[in-house]
């Protein structure tokens, strides 16, 4: 469907990136930064595990994290709401919005507008605008060069473990349950991390909404490098493996498949992690070779056949 | 709703104009103006009488329409797509964008990212950035003041009109009835009349979107002013009175609470009238008195029960 796009859509002046990063980049310096995602009642949520506020405080969470993704800061967000008579009374955009607030001012942007309709199941489609720092460079998915460390800003696997503890309840809950299933329900954008990324000279960088696995590949291929990535060094979020045993599966591939972490993938010139105090945790490297994404454990190929979440499917 | 969610949501540095007008007005100079609009099928438009061609247009028109509404002009489009399984293949990927494309290519805006999702009915929401002039102020719906004339920038109801002939074709329908049906598929943004406006000095303006009436209501409430609005002056498109009898209805209040028609409505010093080409036609002045709506038809007072479109009924 993307490539159906592409092929017609053409570029006017004012515009440096368009579609195919984690944000629009227009021109101006500081450069501002858009991007938009929408949360689709049954496709990113269900009302039976998630609460209206978990859901405002995901639908803008995702937005503040493509910022983050390019080393922005964002500045002003427009929401389309879109549900069923009935579900969104007074007290319900009380509590949508108050949610969405609460995000908003945590990191400083500013609920400016939206639109609201009738439909068939709640849809909420956010569109965040951000700014560079001025004199910072955007940090796109295209500038990862061999040499590079590949690196994560925390450990990952919470947001799906959380997933399947909704889906499938633990017969006795603990708090490290309730821990991933938060991680699930309230993503935290990496902002701080983004903007200082970028300050570092990060070559490339993106969000991991769809799985580690995915959204390294994509890196790869938008950078036109081989990627390398090492599963025994992926950090794993604390009660992930114990589900990921419980479910039969490996706790590095459940955990780099799984999707929705919101930590960011940075590609980085290695002798740059020690000047920062940003957990940065290698995960891999920018190798010479042909494009693409080579995975290891312990340095012996491993091959997935699934890599994270296709929105279409 | 709309009170419901200002009572909870903040202001943060960077924004001039929030909630309430076409469109957001960031700071910088020249200032960003930011909007969004849904099109939500079965709420908007219909599948039996509308392609994808005519609703991927009809989209972005509206947005470009707030734009206009401000006097700005576009810069970018993000376009987020949700449709149920099987309405989306590759070609109708390529109609809808073409469409967007083609608008969009003619107001000099790029396309610049978005996302896709599957849900139960399309929902398509899109938001425009624009800019505008150099040393130009936004025109809000705030700045009308007694002593303004009230004009509208071209002839009304060809959208109602046409919405109704799809509703119920005529029996043998000629070009008239076309052209009506054409407003309503593919309304034209007054982007040009919008911008000169601006520099011209307008007071206030908005697009009539919901029905010139309540637009009107909409823009007196806003400024804190008494608007009076005469019927005999109201500008029909052609073939509408024709098809306001045939219902029923008096022509001039069919025309003014039809909604959609996306020409402007518009405060601004009567003198400066003659000094642009720009077809305004004064509907009405801006009276001493208390803030609301008058009516009146050949200087009589009319008392209308609906005014216009509310999106939530």
């Amino acid at each position: 469907m993307i490539q159906q796009m592409l092929a017609v859509l053409g570029r006017r002046p004012g515009v440096r990136v368009g579609i195919g990063d984690d944000a629009a980049v227009l021109d101006g310096d500081p450069a501002w930064l858009v991007a938009h995602d929408m949360l689709v009642e049954d496709v990113h949520f269900r009302w039976s595990t998630h609460s209206i506020a978990d859901v405002g405080h995901k639908a803008l969470a995702v937005n503040l994290s493509d910022i983050a993704a390019i080393g922005g800061r964002p500045v002003a967000a427009i929401v389309g709401l879109a549900s069923p008579r009935g579900v969104f009374g007074p007290s319900e955009v009380r509590e949508l919005y108050s949610a969405i607030e609460r995000l908003a001012a945590d990191t400083g942007c500013t609920i400016v507008g939206g639109d609201i309709s009738r439909a068939r199941e709640t849809v909420i489609g956010i569109t965040i605008l951000g700014l560079m720092a001025p004199g910072v460079a955007p940090v796109l998915r295209t500038g990862a060069r061999p040499g590079d460390a590949v690196c994560v800003t925390g450990p990952i696997g919470g947001s799906v473990a959380g997933r399947m503890l909704l889906a499938r309840p633990a017969t006795r809950p603990d708090a490290e349950d309730a821990a991933l299933i938060h991680a699930h329900r309230r993503p935290s954008p990496r902002l701080e991390f983004g903007a200082e990324l970028a300050r570092l000279g990060a070559t490339a960088m993106l969000d991991i909404s769809d799985g580690l696995a995915l959204d390294a590949e994509r890196l790869a291929t938008a950078s036109g490098v081989r990627l390398h990535l090492e599963l025994a060094r992926v950090p794993i979020a604390d009660g992930v493996a114990r589900l990921a045993h419980r479910l039969g599966a490996d706790p590095a591939v459940f955990a780099s498949t799984g999707g929705e972490d919101y930590e960011l993938l940075v590609t980085i010139d290695p002798a740059r992690i020690s000047t920062t105090a940003i957990p940065l945790v290698p995960v891999g490297t920018v190798d010479p070779g042909a494009p693409g994404l080579e995975i290891t454990r312990d340095g012996r190929p491993v091959h997935l056949t699934y890599l994270g979440w296709d929105h279409l499917e």
